[in-house]
């Protein structure tokens, strides 16, 4: 509509300065030492809920990061949407690998530069101010409640008691979230399933002390040796992830869906230049579309043990540790998935190593339902704003409330990502185009438009 | 001699302080930010050989950290003896598994406990105290130098440039050293040989940064994964190391010579006890005194790689690296395993990640002249002060100068360490027992002594 546009553009500066402000805050939910800053953020967040219309606006406590919440009921009657996003970021180390401050945003080749700028800050600010366009232009067509939270990059871990106290609160008739990607802006995709997450940290124990790996070299394990080995043995020739039974609950896609997915457009050279590589890996028999969206991957995250420092020392460490995680697909559950790792991991252990197996979080996979109406009004939205109906394609990545939302609340979910996957999510140097931020804004109202619309059907 | 016992038993409390004042410098080589604290050691140390009555007394600049030389000519027509030793440390991380601080020397169980207390400051510094006792008796019956180096810890890189500099002034009949371990007070023994080093450092880089697991997740070769699976593959199901060429040049004992090797007191269960194992490790085919005597080890000293921190973060890293080591035995050369290593990780290689080794330092394995009457000397100073024959073994660690004092001073090194494979040389908690020190301040003038008269035969 051309209110909306008008409305945008006269304060698309504003827009984007506000996010800069957010991403300002350091909101680290992994690292204790920035607990205050993330607290900050969800203040921040409430005062800019407030500013856009919204009502009952709370920064709620949780036995961990707070989650904010707001909303604005125009008549209990109309559809009611929940919008979900997060306020908190991913560690920023390695520092040394950006090139400007991780929250010291630069406006650069039409791109915002910041850890959040796309996961999820960028994202879910674009529904704020969707909101605040809809509220002051006096459009807002479906009622709406916003619950951004603080701990979605460690789990989610407090949002699920959160749920169960609030199913009254949180009432609505689908949840909607935008922290995904699409294929590219030319190429909008809408994502049809998420992956799930099951993350674990080992530690692999020898000698109670470290050694001289002179003295006590060949006649005793080594513990880094030896957690290589138990590494390497979790994928076989073929790229199969070896745990077993860790495929017995994978969905098989028939070949029609699988044709289906792979008609998606990838540029595998453009793919193989972007991320610096001369070959592709992984599972023998699929392609990279389905490694990344239909298949369970094991990865490791990371890895440390012994001398890391300058120099050399020559020590035989007395212990190695690694976090590893497993993306998982329907059906996998990522409980049974933790308790079959845990199991071969402790299993596998040689004589001379004692092993300990710890769970981080996890979440289990989701598939989006395409004939759900909301799914429509996110597919009539994008087509509304970019002239051509999304590709559905299956994300990668994970957000593991996805599973709780239809558990708890009984939703179902519409995952409209405006991201890229050349993001660098998670890495140094994140970015969000500017060009993904206002269509995202732009693209939104239609959504509840459409959806209030289609429901009254 | 009752002069030396009772000269000894007169300064032994003085001794001690002065060896304390010297384990109180933190004199990490392998760190450049101790670097200070490294020379103001080297200065220390020239100033107690002074006060010892040695002449000629200089600290001696290299590219690196400095050699501390000190001699006392009596007759040039006595024989000669060359004592090394380094006043250097290895790095005392992690910190936290200290019980007191690793350069605040604390008195405990009869036991000196710091870093470098039995590595080797403690054990120089005997033939310091050795040295002032035999000077200030007017017994000395051989002529001394000293040479106390300070890049032991990291290869001695620029001792060889130092030898070949200064051949006349290191000009002796042999070279005295220690900086090794006894099997025990009880069963006092004599090194007759030492293994090589050769010490790299891989790292594997896949993606040129850091990406999403879950977006990439499963498409393209994880370093860390890789890393993992090449390092297992260093070694086979019998933990031979796999390295073609490897082995070429290991000397095969005779069956003889392994009977006399293994009939050194070792009592297994008190050794796994120590350890906290409830199993030992090694290679197929050899026993413990075997594994850590006569046969090469490859050993992990470090590896890290991704996100080592709190919490969790889902990241496929770029890189992954590790420091590797390999203990050698006769007559392995090696600058030949470092190649043969650096040839061999770069070719097992997998497609879509890329391999870089550079080697950090080394030196080649070495087995001491049993008939040189400087052993025997050794052998006899033994037998006198601890009441019987030391037991001939083959020390696991390396001391790759050792090596070099044979080609570029054409002289034989004696091994003639007082310390004890549980003084956790290189680990947290690093201690030299207080009767080991005195033990070898009251048994090396005899050694000397021993030295003149076989030389004068």
């Amino acid at each position: 509509m051309q209110v909306w546009k008008d409305y945008q553009d006269q304060h698309k500066d504003r827009f984007l300065q506000e996010l800069l402000d957010l991403l300002r805050i350091p909101s680290v939910s992994a690292d204790s030492q920035y607990t205050q800053d993330t607290l900050r953020c969800a203040e921040s967040v409430k005062l800019r809920l407030q500013e856009a219309g919204a009502e009952h606006v709370e920064v709620c406590p949780t036995a961990g990061h707070a989650i904010v919440y707001g909303d604005k009921i125009i008549d209990p009657a109309l559809p009611t949407v929940l919008v979900y996003g997060h306020y908190d970021v991913q560690p920023a180390d390695p520092l040394e690998l950006w090139n400007s401050g991780p929250f010291d945003p630069v406006i650069k080749d039409g791109k915002i530069w910041a850890r959040g700028s796309a996961d999820d800050k960028g994202q879910f600010y674009m529904h704020v101010k969707a909101f605040e366009t809809m509220v002051k232009t006096n459009t807002l067509p479906c009622n709406i409640k916003f619950m951004i939270e603080g701990e979605e990059e460690v789990g989610s871990a407090n949002l699920g008691i959160f749920l169960k106290e609030n199913k009254e609160r949180l009432k609505a008739d689908v949840v909607l979230i935008s922290d995904t990607s699409m294929l590219s802006l030319e190429n909008p995709s809408l994502d049809t399933g998420l992956r799930g997450l099951s993350y674990m940290e080992v530690t692999v124990t020898g000698p109670n002390r470290d050694l001289h790996s002179g003295v006590y070299g060949g006649a005793v394990a080594n513990p880094a040796t030896i957690l290589c080995k138990m590494i390497a043995s979790l994928h076989d020739e073929n790229n199969h992830v070896t745990i077993p039974g860790f495929y017995d609950q994978v969905q098989q896609l028939t070949q029609e869906e699988r044709t289906a997915l792979n008609s998606a457009p990838f540029d595998e050279a453009a793919y193989k230049k972007d991320l610096g590589l001369d070959a592709l890996w992984g599972e023998k028999g699929y392609t990279t579309i389905e490694r990344t969206g239909i298949r369970p991957t094991l990865e490791v995250n990371g890895i440390w043990g012994g001398y890391t420092g300058e120099g050399s020392k020559t020590v035989l460490p007395s212990k190695a540790s690694a976090k590893i995680s497993m993306r998982l697909v329907p059906d996998q559950d990522w409980i049974a998935i933790s308790d079959l790792f845990k199991a071969h991991f402790e299993k596998i252990a040689p004589a001379g190593v004692k092993v300990s197996v710890t769970r981080h979080h996890g979440g289990s996979p989701y598939v989006t339902p395409i004939d759900h109406i909301a799914f429509k009004a996110a597919s009539q939205a994008i087509q509304s704003t970019f002239g051509k109906a999304p590709i559905p394609v299956r994300g990668g990545g994970s957000i593991p409330i996805v599973a709780l939302f239809e558990k708890e609340l009984g939703l179902k979910t519409i995952l409209m990502g405006f991201g890229l996957d050349s993001d660098n999510l998670h890495s140094p140097n994140e970015k969000y185009g500017l060009e993904n931020f206002y269509k995202g804004i732009e693209t939104i109202p239609y959504f509840h438009q459409y959806f209030a619309e289609l429901q009254k059907k």
